[in-house]
């Protein structure tokens, strides 16, 4: 949204210009009306919506910021917040915002919801895991029986889809309302009228478990390239679907988080957080940082008596933590990311780390060659730098690519986030051994 | 998939047992036979693609991977790639394809596709941007007109669906083709029969040109929560659509990009690469870092008489350019986040820069305040290098902070993928700038 209409809204907004703010809206779509207020106050936000209608209402705050709807919904009474937006939601959505709030206010909430069916939706959702199918799953859908024929299912579909406003899959049940089949609503359109459901559905449809994590969700919508999943509950009843809109939010969302990891950053922090926020998610890392910095100038300080015989060692040390940090970031990044898209297995960590043995034994070679020859060239050739620098570099840059390989292979085995073994984490680690390494071998060879 | 069941499979195919393999991947979903066939050879694919009819095959040519699916495709005639598998394809990924093909195969496939129209609409697709909205629709769509009755609409729609696997939206135009409305194909089933179309479509509906970058179709998607977006000429002509699941590969890839960036390595490699791909995306980076050790080196031995006066000196060099590295990382990777999801404009980067200045101002001062308090007890209070650390680690997340905001800003306004500034170039600069700072400020105070 540019900042010049945002200034003009705030101005017909002062000026209480109703009428052609209306008009103003009329064009708009709920998710950019839902902008423009993520920008105004909270009470120009409010102004806002008692122009707009309960259901587009209910579609800007959906779409808004947490923040920015917090603040919202902060004055106002819960028997507004149900009648005005939550009895226009579907059922998903009405939950997350909901969950947002404390207990007495959800329950509250709850209370003043007008279609008893949506509430008890809402109760039974908010019981589910916020992390698993269950927490993401809205319960509108048409669901028809197996045994029905297509005009019977067409007049109850007709009923059922009302409220609804996008419809994708029609599932279909048993009499006991398990999972059988699902079709593309295209079907109700192009099959002939004399079918029976059972033989227009395809059986055995791709569904979800009420507990499978959200990560499994993820993969099994991208991998068969759906728009909706079906959630079954543990004796294969149909309790929800999800839709890949929800779907998409979270794969952003999970690359970001792994990005954030590993830049040093606590997850769920973003440029536009208030400067204490955004401290609080960053100053946790660099005091980490501190302290390694800190440990090896410890380290350092036991080889003193080697800086002075050998004061040109001092100039390496930038060279040899640097070169750790890089190949063990690298090294990492690529673990965590074909661990994430599935592409790596953590049973075949023996395998990946013989390959990364490979890829490191040919960065190895080939940096500590160029470091000699620069080395050969400024010191003369019976200089130790030369040796110690070279050797250094090698062994480093081995450590570093299996230590940076083995560790989230090992997080990932031990259901720990592998993303957590990335950035400074491994920098520092790499930081601290190489200058462990670098001195062992210094003093070896002097 | 497991490897055990790749085993069985392999084993299948070695004895020729054909109906025992038909029934097991008559089970699967092509998704899944795709997976299969990346981890079998290409003469092994080749028999279980013998064992599928041309739908499916098609269908799991398109999920195959890239690499994979080039081996298996490279020795099959030209003929036979187009007849058993593009024919059967939806426009775009037939495209898709294609692209990967070198021109000359490219013509021959061309001329071998039976539905001309089909040939047709690659033609035409072919001559798009592969990073535009052109460049990643396909034409499979239903088309109405607005004045038609929806009867009639009706069976229009049926003569058109037939080929297609699924459908959400129906688009209608007016005499010339141009794009005027939308309706999801519910109200197909749900609308009075003696409508018209122009009654029961959604106006204006959100629409894509064909030159518009594709970060720009991501965005639109994922904003207004859209299953497909229309993608019409330079004069609102109808002329493809772009469905979601196209989009989410692209939110995936854009978002591990950066990560991958971030992380120093270039674009476009996966664990699961060769040695030799990945050595070649890894150690450009490397070297990278290793001039800049170098760099350091040199800078660094300008002041050997500082360190021949204070030893203690070179203790402190990992911390400071580790603090240095860690800041400049978290900055630029918030700035390029928020430029990636749009919570942040590249026209306010003064404000960014403020904001960051005042975050930078709290971090730096907690730093560098308990490592005097460390260096306090450790060296006692007259040693000078208890104020040249501090004071260092002070300029150096204050300059850190605001560099790595600026630099991906200012790229970002340069229509230049901010994303190459994080990673090694930002660490690397600011371990140089680091260590120049600190040995400034250091021979000031000696």
């Amino acid at each position: 949204m540019e900042n010049e209409e945002v200034n003009k809204v705030s101005e017909l907004i002062a000026d209480k210009k109703s009428d052609e703010l209306k008009e103003l809206l009329g064009e708009l779509h709920p998710a950019d009306i839902a902008e423009l207020c993520n920008e105004l106050d909270a009470e120009e936000a409010r102004f806002i919506y008692l122009l707009l209608d309960n259901e587009k209402a209910a579609d800007v705050l959906i779409e808004m910021d947490e923040d920015a709807r917090k603040e919202f919904l902060d004055i106002l009474p819960s028997e507004t917040i149900a009648k005005r937006f939550v009895d226009y939601m579907d059922s998903d959505d009405a939950v997350d915002i909901i969950r947002e709030m404390d207990e007495d206010k959800q329950e509250e909430i709850l209370s003043h919801i007008e279609d008893i069916e949506q509430a008890g939706d809402i109760v039974d959702l908010l019981k589910y895991d916020e992390d698993t199918a269950g927490g993401l799953m809205g319960t509108e859908m048409v669901i028809v029986n197996e045994n029905w024929s297509m005009p019977e299912c067409l007049r109850e579909m007709r009923l059922q889809a009302e409220d609804m406003d996008e419809i994708y899959y029609v599932y279909v049940v048993d009499d006991d309302e398990r999972l059988r089949g699902v079709f593309p609503l295209k079907k109700m359109v192009t099959s002939p009228s004399v079918s029976k459901v059972k033989h227009v559905m395809k059986k055995d449809p791709i569904s979800v478990r009420v507990d499978t994590p959200i990560e499994e969700v993820v993969q099994a919508i991208e991998k068969y390239n759906l728009v909706a999943v079906p959630v079954v509950d543990s004796i294969g009843r149909l309790v929800g679907r999800i839709t890949v809109d929800d779907v998409m939010d979270e794969v952003r969302e999970q690359a970001e988080r792994d990005y954030q990891l590993a830049s040093g950053l606590s997850t769920d922090v973003e440029s536009d957080d208030s400067v204490l926020r955004q401290t609080s998610a960053r100053l946790p890392w660099l005091l980490i940082g501190m302290f390694g910095g800190i440990a090896n100038s410890m380290i350092l300080g036991n080889f003193d008596t080697t800086f002075a015989a050998h004061p040109e060692m001092a100039l390496y040390i930038p060279l040899i933590g640097g070169t750790g940090g890089n190949v063990g970031t690298q090294s990492s990044a690529l673990v965590v990311q074909g661990l994430a898209n599935n592409s790596l297995d953590s049973d075949n960590t023996w395998k990946q780390i013989l390959k990364e043995s490979v890829v490191a034994l040919i960065n190895a070679s080939i940096i500590s060659m160029l470091v000699y020859v620069y080395n050969f060239v400024r010191f003369g050739p019976t200089a130790t730098v030369c040796y110690s620098v070279s050797i250094s570099l090698f062994a480093v840059v081995m450590f570093a690519s299996i230590f940076g390989t083995l560790v989230p292979m090992t997080l990932e085995k031990l259901k720990v986030d592998p993303a957590i073994a990335t950035g400074p984490f491994i920098s520092i680690t790499n930081d601290i051994i190489g200058m462990l390494i670098y001195m062992g071998i210094t003093v070896m060879l002097s």
